[in-house]
């Protein structure tokens, strides 16, 4: 079996190490990630320059023998299209697996994300696909949540999700013994309190950084951010037709029709 | 009334101009478009950097009396945000409108979208929101394009659509007597044939170019690709909440459950 391994947090990070050298347990693992951090990235691709993509022979992280390594000067979504229609175009993976980023990816942080920005390339190709995200911004320890990677990855090997559908999955930064389990939810639509901070340089120009909290401290039940809250992994299944079938009838109305 | 203005090609793109004199017929404009050129932004924001936010007074395009106009060094999404909760936080917009792309932003395109990206930002906030495009890259004509997105306009602050979905809207390029009419639609999920054009430069270096073609020539009936060759205006309600309700269960069965 031939297992992608992809993120958003750049092929140095810590995440996408302890995600490869699990995967490696069932299938050859190929690791295509950014060379540099792509945080929020979201499903960006590079259009107007080229990519070039390099072999990490040294640098900060020495992957092991077997595994082939390779960064790509663009974000996640460029990686996944190259991953998937040119490194491994003779030979595609059985399954895709992006992360584990260091940051949850519940809520609206999904439509942000370059972790399920490079994992969507897979999906939409048909291949099944699923980001893995650990709710911890420092010091994260990315044992336990690379161990349920591996279990999950047999399991939908074994029953894939409909084709175009990615497992989008949330560990609480918990200790294995203290999670409670994993609940299928929905995506919660809890919306942040947004804000820009200010600061004036010493030229006179102003500069603006983006500062959120939730507006509300309770997600709604069955949604992936309570299942985090309440200590538990949520596993969302998402897709990328953003058709809202629920407001065919509504824009009628609006046209007039 | 209040209309925000965005894009993804940028402040001095002939299209947001075209858009902003259409809307000032109706309301108080106030342009928020990127410095520079963001196609295939998507959603993506900048989280790591800070934002310079600039009042074009000269340059490429003379923006009229009585319209706002603000270039912002970062992608479409990242004007959606500055605009709603920094700009325009004490006079926030009673409509969004963003484009008008050069170059159709119906199918899988919508995913990549930054013209999609920064109309989210004003739907998710709850703001009556649209996106316009194009179905032409080189030498747009963009009158009938700006007529058809005022007239919309008009219709949508009369009858909203739900909260938090935004109007998806394609015209084709054709005269507007060669225009059959406006279709509701569902979001084509025909896929390209991608592939990578490469190149090795004169210091060994391999150079990546993604190209690609619909892999089939006729899109399903009822979606926004089969409006646009069919030489209708698409209009397409979006959403962001990215859940595949009718994959939940088929998720249970994946988890064992």
């Amino acid at each position: 079996m031939r297992i992608l391994v992809m993120n958003d947090d750049g092929i140095n990070a810590e995440g996408i190490y302890a995600l490869a050298m699990a995967m490696r347990q069932i299938g050859e693992v190929t690791v295509v990630a950014p060379a540099e951090q792509q945080s929020a990235a979201s499903h960006r691709i590079n259009i107007a320059d080229t990519l070039r993509v390099r072999q990490p022979r040294s640098g900060l992280r020495k992957w092991p023998e077997g595994i082939k390594a390779y960064s790509v000067t663009g974000s996640p979504a460029d990686c996944g299209k190259i991953a998937l229609f040119s490194i491994m175009r003779d030979c595609p993976p059985d399954l895709a697996v992006s992360g584990i980023n260091a940051g949850n990816n519940a809520g609206v942080n999904a439509i942000y994300s370059g972790t399920i920005g490079a994992a969507a390339e897979a999906a939409m190709a048909g291949i099944p696909s699923m980001a893995v995200s650990l709710d911890v911004y420092h010091g994260a320890d990315y044992s336990y949540s690379a161990e349920f990677a591996l279990e999950f990855a047999k399991k939908l090997i074994k029953k894939p999700l409909p084709r175009g559908v990615l497992a989008n999955i949330n560990l609480p930064n918990l200790p294995k013994g203290k999670i409670k389990g994993a609940r299928t939810t929905r995506m919660s639509m809890l919306r942040y309190n947004e804000r820009y901070e200010t600061h004036t340089d010493s030229h006179g120009r102003h500069h603006y950084w983006l500062e959120g909290d939730y507006e509300e401290h309770k997600a709604e039940p069955g949604t992936d951010l309570a299942a985090l809250e309440d200590g538990y992994v949520s596993i969302t299944p998402i897709h990328f037709d953003l058709t809202c079938s629920s407001a065919l009838s509504a824009l009628d109305e609006t046209m007039g029709l």
